[in-house]
């Protein structure tokens, strides 16, 4: 059974505090979209897509409750509360697209003389339902690449503790699974904050899928013993041309896919492509501070005035990578042609963003 | 200034127990052999080289104090402490080396009616000085191997706590260092223990050497911008084909290392180099504890239930290593060759084994 990691509930938004996982599952409920902003900024909510929901029912806690203040008020503190919420991360565009979204059905409504709070709060649960559409489409597409009995390996967290519904690469590996066509998966542990180890393996023993946790650098020891038919990844920002910032350590498991001849697969909604970031290149890597490395858990792991460098993500060339799994079906080579075409086709039905 | 992390010091074996580092430096001393084995299973010593230094002296404990004993039941003591010692690790050939020359020692001494005791001393001792000018050769050969103002980037430890004297690949890194060619250091952590945050980057912060700690995912990214010009690795066993068993992770960097035209360098003491091994398929490695990975620091960060798999080693193919630098010389592809000359030339001095 997956898990609503972010939901709205009665004038609040009621979240599960991630960085307690594996120990204790604690959910926290708030009506203050500053507490969600700094709940993203800390990882208690992480995962790009899932981002993107939090932001949009977080500008949904600012704007309610305000039927004394004038709308210019209102409208101040409705952007106050975008801007606020666009500085927490700066890699994942989901972020950028959610609160485009919000802003452009503010702006709407305000125009048309509507009730302003009303409709940004439909539209952040019209953005939650979206993100869970996606990830069912991007399952059912991703599935299908998955050969009968296969290995697969994963990185950080892509499930339901990282995007509406099942999740992206996990979400996939998981439609994959129910379909009889996976018999392991490998998950990295993914240092420095270990998602692989606290989530993931999480995720995979709920679900009772056979896995195995294995440190970072141990990935060139099961992909070379043939161990591994594919190797899936989500994304926090895709370039036009392809090229994919996710988590650090995915351009490493793209070489290693590359030298052992296993596909390299990144599952990601079409909302994760930047059209306004031509190559990987101009993607900004968000870099975290140093103690995320020298200290695990809150014990010092590494002699004090060690010099770090930390950056959260890391970008991985379009021509390692064998598919983008999206939404809206599978790009191959050359990505850059594939995704502009995605890009230009009108979304499937009103009212989603894609 | 370089330390002697295992010593001889009046009848007994003092050590430095690197598991307690970088938060203590806790010295101990034995005089029991079994303590040394111990100390070696639970990688309070550790490091190829290290190993088979610490595994001598640990049989001139055995051998010791045994005046009131007969020969008989000495050379059984003797037998059963070498046969404990050579049980606590499979990988590392250091090990079986050094075993090797003791037993060879020993039964010269008891043939020829000497004092067993003392000439296996003698013998643990020499192996002690051996390794610490093999160190110094590699040194000197593998610094020539830098380039000017070169970044480096190194994984696990193979310093003065790994080695006899400087070490082996940190130990020509040091000398680079002096000879002004090295600007940076870059150490990868190197889990699942950590021996790259804990050890190398104590290492190198009191040699003043500029170093920089990454996670081991991160080190696709500091060569993809071009920010490493060498990678300097050490070993554990290396096959007589040049197939190199090291820290796991290293068949990674030698991946990444061929990708982004990065030169490969292995260095160990050509005893780490074993002629009854012929491929690295042939070489046994070590599956560690699944709570190393489960655990960090005493604390749980995998949900229980969570399988592992936790190689200790990994074996990187010939092919991607540019050199390997021993004690005799630098091996060049084909190393098979390379390493096979070097093992049928005579050692350049009497007394050491190599």
């Amino acid at each position: 059974v997956s898990i609503r990691a972010v939901e709205w509930t009665e004038g609040k938004v009621r979240f599960l505090d991630q960085t307690k996982l594996p120990g204790e599952e604690v959910w926290r409920e708030t009506d203050d979209h500053r507490v969600v902003a700094e709940a993203i900024r800390r990882l208690e909510i992480r995962g790009a897509p899932l981002i993107g929901i939090a932001a949009g029912m977080a500008v949904a806690l600012a704007a309610q409750g305000r039927s004394a203040a004038s709308a210019a008020d209102t409208d101040t503190a409705i952007a106050a509360a975008i801007a606020h919420l666009q500085a927490t991360r700066p890699t994942a565009v989901n972020l950028t697209y959610a609160l485009d979204r919000i802003r452009e059905r503010h702006a709407h409504a305000r125009a048309a003389g509507r009730d302003v709070a009303r409709e940004i709060l439909e539209e952040a649960l019209l953005i939650a339902r979206d993100e869970e559409a996606a990830s069912a489409r991007i399952a059912a597409y991703g599935a299908e690449l998955i050969p009968d009995g296969a290995c697969v390996l994963t990185h950080c967290n892509t499930g339901s503790l990282a995007a509406g519904g099942e999740g992206t690469a996990l979400g996939i590996i998981r439609a994959a699974h129910r379909a009889g066509r996976v018999r392991r998966v490998y998950a990295t542990e993914t240092r420095p904050l270990l998602q692989g180890a606290r989530l993931t393996m999480w995720e995979l023993l709920r679900a009772g899928i056979d896995a195995v946790l294995i440190t970072d650098g141990t990935a060139a020891t099961v992909m070379a013993r043939g161990e591994v038919q594919a190797v899936l990844v989500g994304a926090d920002r895709i370039a036009a041309n392809g090229d994919t910032a996710n988590k650090v350590g995915t351009h490493m498991l793209a070489v290693l896919a590359g030298r052992f001849g296993v596909p390299m697969i990144v599952a990601a909604p079409l909302s994760t492509v930047d059209a306004a970031t031509p190559r990987g290149a101009d993607i900004p890597i968000e870099e975290r501070q140093p103690d995320e490395v020298t200290h695990i858990q809150g014990v010092r792991v590494a002699p004090a005035g060690a010099r770090v460098f930390a950056p959260a993500f890391d970008v991985t060339p379009a021509e390692l990578i064998t598919a983008i799994v999206t939404d809206r079906g599978v790009s191959r080579h050359p990505h850059a042609e594939a995704l502009a075409a995605m890009l230009r086709t009108p979304a499937p039905r009103p009212g989603g963003g894609r």
